[in-house]
């Protein structure tokens, strides 16, 4: 007691039971009174009694008394004597808190605490501002409140490494800190805190290393860079980063996206995740075109950067699947890369080497030494699993649908269909494969993820997908024989100087438009009739439209991209683009050159030796 | 008093004044000191006083303590005594009470109740999982919490039968029940109150016998059809089912569409809706083509299946009006059916038969001996009627806009003009029919709502109607008067063997595209010119595309559905498709065998006799 | 005391401790027990104290007494005295309480208060009925509750003058009235409040008179309607009436309107908005078309009546910027007019003076002497700083961005260009302007709100501009070089008979479609190749559609209004239409007349003089 002065304790908010020593004295707070004496607080929490007997002056409600404690009794009781001091000098006991972990939040509601985290999102509600942070066990939203409408704590930004305090509630029975004071971390204890968590989320991220479904040697080369981005597709989710699935439209694209999206959608789940986040953290979008075009990109950049201001939401994750390892994607890279977005890519198209400049990790057969066999749907499952092992029995199928609908000729193919062969023929799986594109063509670009579900049969009704299936595959081979029906007598026969037979059909003219197939799939279709019907034969098919030729072929040694390189130099004003695999792909340029372009390309097609 | 111990009574929280039974003992609950002694709780509603003469122990406030009831008062004041009792046994007194129904529930704020109902939808929010629940008097909500996020009585599914307990409450000042307690009711218990709502809604959703507003032998003959739609429609409102309606985008599908429209809105409110839940409740899409495209069931199925995952709202009801009569709507309908949706039609163009193996009702007056003379929009205007009577002054001028834009030549055209005649001219009525073409046409394929109802005057605000109408009829004809003017020079005439006068016009291109009138309606505009021209001479009009060719005929016994079915086998690859009715229609083709096909065409038009 | 009766006052709900008065009785309610007295309440907010020593009859909790207030203490404490009166009057206390303004509502938390305000907006929510109201300084939400989503006060209606008692409430956070009354104003009082709130607003919409950025004749002149329309604008912010901004698609619109767009979000924000209700206040729109398409007009009512239905929304205010000053928006005016709808222009396009009939003001350089030179982003840019000055710096290169970008020739803008000469070279506002040009076309018709902040460098972030300006300027000119290799060769050029150089390039078969560049920039740039090859003489280049012709030349004393005119009548059938500029513009026609048409139109041509 300096000059004579006693100290008188004041509890703060956060302090506890523990907090209070007997002997010492307290400020309090008047609540009520009892015909045995007068009730008080020592903080809001934190209650005694003054026995009438200690009781030194009249009391009145609110009223702030001083006191000493006598004794904290085993249940909590604590007995007061009022004490009147000379003079005294006020400390606040600020209980040092130890801070926890968010994921133990829930266990503490009610209760004032700290936490230190990252922030990952700060959205200026109409009311308070809500942070959402993170540390390496959870994301919770913690809310603070200035004025209505007006930013608190200005000076806190993404991704900052802050101390929260405050009292954990359930607001709209939501678990959320109600904040009492943040704390910008800097210096040593920004990088303690900042290393803490990265670690423990680098820990955290990290996928299972389980062993893949079927046995593979492309599949185990692959098997560092796969882990590499489904520890970045997990990282994204920890740190409540959205997710944004550019895949290919067709049956290979739709169930590696499906397969990983089934996978996140579980991973959030069991991070405490609604369904509301679900949606708000995952898109994923069927793309028209085989690469990620500027209009595309626009439109997820408007979005991302819509969302960032709106909501303070991070700038998402790009992951491309079955889509997004040529040259032709990198104008889009570029854009993306402007407001420094991660991509990652999965893909089993011929890559080129240029693009991974562009990529955070890129997961492609072509880069181990296999090929477009290994298709993008075995990979999506595989990967699917290191995000989520217990997405498994839902997916296993999957890669099998996908070599089908792809005509994947890898080893990888019957594996998979043996893997699955007590519940799915191959016939099935085809079945899905074309149900998947049928339905995607009306979809158009929405991902129709119920729908798509029930085709895969992962909604637990097996009985709705058999007849689902059943109507989809019905329709879709009756579309296709009524194109055909109007195409097949408009093909032109001619049997080329490298003894090739070759076909063309006029798909413009010679084929319905703006329906299911459309002139890809309807060239495919006829080739596939003129194969049967030349058996044995080198056949190309071109499907011609007004400014495009879809090409086809078997038995030719073909090089397609080189033949693009060639008439875009040859014919002059003929504005030739385009390419695809070696011996399948197709061909832009402007319509006023359709002639020219297509003679020359058939001149080409001549040099090239028939197998 | 078994083992001489004495029973000592709980109050749960359900139980009120009339459960306090004088001379019993109950457990209660120290709240307040007065000087004349302690008040106690029996239960949390229920207040007692200890007078200080009847304390036998020294109080604090929130201790337990036993008493009995001396004496329950008018007032209902209760006078306790303290007891000590040497030993006692517990009985908690569960009140028995009797479940009330929903529509009563206004009644109860602050209360326990129990109902039985069934559940309607199933929606997790972040918060509680929220339960609509049906009586046969009323949807309600209630709300069951068990953790942030998680869903509670994970054993109720939609359509269950199910006893709720809970306080009502007004949050954000709607009617909930704050759930205590759900049972899924089940065996004989089940069936008993399945019954009882179903056979109480079965009443409910009964429509009102009243009379037409006209006279005809049709609309007599089909009114138990009608009746059957109009329950089913009343009942779906009344078990929070949504509601699809699709309809052709013109003034007789409009007209029918929106007089149901205007009913299901007046019978939402009446049954407690509000705004927002019409909007989420009933959706009115114009359809592009005159049958239930696969892309737009592909869209509604979409929707719906992700409203039913994340708001666990129930399938819709698909209804189609002016529209979905024919073969081409089957594909859609065995989509639909996959997901056992129900489908009713209310249509005047000649129905397949096939057809009505997916409908639950169908609406047609071929049924009984009429024709599309009886135009959707006076069935519609009626239906409307019987879902709610009430609409009828508004809506009671539609049957005469929908005759006079669909050129119904039936007895009922007259009869409905003559109905409104005070109010509204034959002019009048075809001003409106132009304005909703023309203003739909704008609109493609929103419905507009409000300036619709503008065009219809049923907004109450007629002035601002009859300035609508002026202008959207001068600038429709405006815009006719134009596509006309670079139209009508490049008429071809040619008389045929059958000695009709045939007109062909390359509506591709002599017509400006993509703008008001579309080729249909050029098409149109040019026959009646050419028909006035011809006064008395049979006339055949052609409007030629690439694809497709646009048939208006007078005076000529054609057959079109007959010719489409022997071009389709004449033209080899001609992909010949199409439809309509007998002497009015479309043809389709691909654009390379246009030709071929005009020509065929034209050949067969000649071989029908003239009038 | 009438009657030997005293009077026993009643305080109202709004007193405070300033309308209590020693001397007289009160009826108050008993709250609680000290030892030393009884304490109770005289309304919800004021406590005062009976001694034991002055009290008269045993008191329970929540009984009614009578009492004389004794004194009323410094600190606010009341001694009060019980009273047993033999008979009693009661009288009511109703404080009459002055009226505050909207703009003091923060600092009334918890208070009563009575505002006196306009009707803004009418929103049934599914608990109470939303007002905002607003007068001369801000606008604010009343809550009043009456039936879950039942309409309160039905008599109110938009644009009533009101009288609103209530409390403030800080609601989720939000400033509103909890409303205990309202009432309609009417006659004198409703005058008196109109006026008051009209001229108070007259005055704050006003905009500050500063002079414009640079000297400029034209701009002068245009001062008073600019003002005017900075009025209009403010004065739309000021009372919550949404508005829709519809600009041009280019560089000089998109400047333009982005500048209003940032003045309105710091009004917004400065009269206490939020980021949500900017959103829903104000939209900014590219148009496909150089006009108001009927199409789009039909967009912008069908919600804008949708959000007067359902949100109680005013009808919006409509701003055409570089846009909207031709007979060719009137078919759209026309049909905003039926709505009462409020339109401004600001353009520099060659206005027709027939529009001006719909608008209510029109700023633009022909009324003055000027011409298109002044363009819209100069306009723009200085209408901004007039409705929110302190936007200049942001802003302040935006027309020089519009100068270059639409190769103006005005002394403007070289004056523009000086003022920022210290940050931004010529180059650079060139690039910047190429960048919009190419991003809006990925964008459509979206905004790309934030993407086009960066390209404009208004978001702070000074290196990502950069970076995405080069890469927008690469990626465009990339585009473009290849769409010059494709068309290039397949310009055919020929001389005229007036010595013009006439070059012509079908833009349908001999470019690529659907990518940048669209058609009209493509003959743009073959235009300027083939004038920097042919310097000194005079160039006509057209670019040929289907049936469209785009006209660009140099050196020809060309008047295509006049031309469209001559071939609308000369050639029967051909459907001309178009327009533009003297020298710059495009022709539209029907596909089958593309021959005759562009065979007059070049007759034509060849008959004015060249320079």
């Amino acid at each position: 007691m300096t000059n004579g002065e006693m100290t008188v304790y004041r509890l703060s908010p956060a302090c506890d039971l523990g907090d209070v020593e007997e002997g010492k004295v307290y400020a309090v707070r008047v609540q009520g009174f009892a015909d045995f004496g007068t009730f008080v607080y020592l903080n809001d929490r934190i209650k005694g009694l003054i026995h009438k007997s200690n009781v030194k002056t009249d009391h009145r409600e609110g009223e702030t008394l001083f006191v000493r404690v006598r004794e904290v009794r085993k249940n909590g009781n604590i007995d007061l004597e009022e004490i009147v001091p000379a003079g005294y000098q006020m400390e606040t006991v600020a209980k040092k808190l130890s801070s926890i972990r968010l994921g133990d939040l829930s266990e503490k509601v009610g209760r004032h605490v700290t936490v230190e985290a990252e922030v990952a999102q700060i959205k200026q509600t109409s009311g308070p501002t809500i942070f959402t942070i993170v540390d390496e066990t959870s994301a919770e939203d913690a809310a603070a409140f200035i004025e209505a409408g007006v930013r608190a704590y200005p000076e806190v930004e993404l991704e900052d490494m802050i101390s929260v305090s405050g009292e954990v509630m359930l607001r709209n029975n939501r678990l959320q800190i109600e904040v009492s004071n943040i704390r910008v971390l800097s210096g040593e204890e920004r990088e303690d805190v900042k290393l803490r968590i990265a670690e423990a989320l680098e820990l955290r991220a990290e996928p299972e290393d389980i062993p893949f479904m079927i046995e593979s040697e492309v599949l185990e080369s692959l098997k560092p860079e796969m882990q590499k981005v489904a520890k970045i597709i997990r990282k994204a989710i920890f740190t409540a980063q959205p997710i944004v699935l550019r895949h290919h439209a067709d049956a290979d694209g739709i169930t590696a996206a499906v397969a990983v999206e089934r996978a996140v959608t579980y991973l959030i789940r069991e991070n405490g995740g609604d369904l509301d986040s679900e949606g708000h953290m995952f898109k994923r979008a069927p793309s028209k075109a085989p690469f990620y075009e500027i209009e595309d990109i626009t439109r997820d950049l408007d979005f991302a950067l819509k969302d960032f201001v709106r909501f303070g939401q991070k700038l998402p994750l790009i992951l491309m699947m079955d889509n997004g390892s040529t040259e032709e994607d990198e104008a889009s890279y570029r854009m993306a890369k402007v407001y420094d977005i991660s991509i990652v890519v999965v893909d089993h198209h011929h890559p080129d080497e240029s693009t991974d400049a562009y990529l955070d990790a890129h997961v492609n057969p072509y880069h181990v030494g296999g090929d477009f066999g290994v298709t993008a749907g075995m990979l999506g499952a595989e990967l699917a699993r290191m995000i989520f092992p217990g997405v498994e029995s839902e997916i296993r199928h999957f890669p099998a649908v996908a070599a089908v609908g792809d005509r994947s000729e890898a080893p990888e193919r019957q594996q998979y269909l043996d893997l699955i062969s007590n519940d799915w023929s191959e016939d099935q799986c085809k079945d899905i494969a074309l149900a998947l594109d049928y339905e995607q063509f009306w979809l158009r670009f929405n991902d129709g993820r119920e729908i798509v579900k029930d085709i895969l049969d992962v909604n637990g009704e097996h009985d709705r997908h058999e007849r689902l299936i059943a109507l989809l595959v019905e329709e879709a081979n009756l579309a296709i024989k009524e194109q055909l029906s109007a195409s097949m007598p408009h093909v032109v026969e001619k049997e080329l100087g490298n003894t090739a037979k070759l076909f063309t059909l006029d798909v413009e003219m010679y084929a319905h438009r703006f329906t299911f197939p459309p002139p890809g799939k309807t060239s495919g279709e006829v080739h596939d009739i003129l194969c049967r019907r030349n058996e044995g034969a080198p056949v190309v098919t071109l499907g011609l439209g007004p400014d495009f030729v879809v090409i086809r072929s078997r038995g030719v040694l073909m090089n397609i991209p080189k033949m693009v390189r060639e008439l875009r130099e040859e014919v002059i004003g003929g504005g030739v683009n385009g390419g695809g695999h070696l011996v399948v792909g197709s061909i832009k340029f402007v319509e006023g050159m359709r002639e020219s372009v297509i003679k020359s390309l058939i001149a080409k097609i001549e040099e090239f030796p028939v197998v």
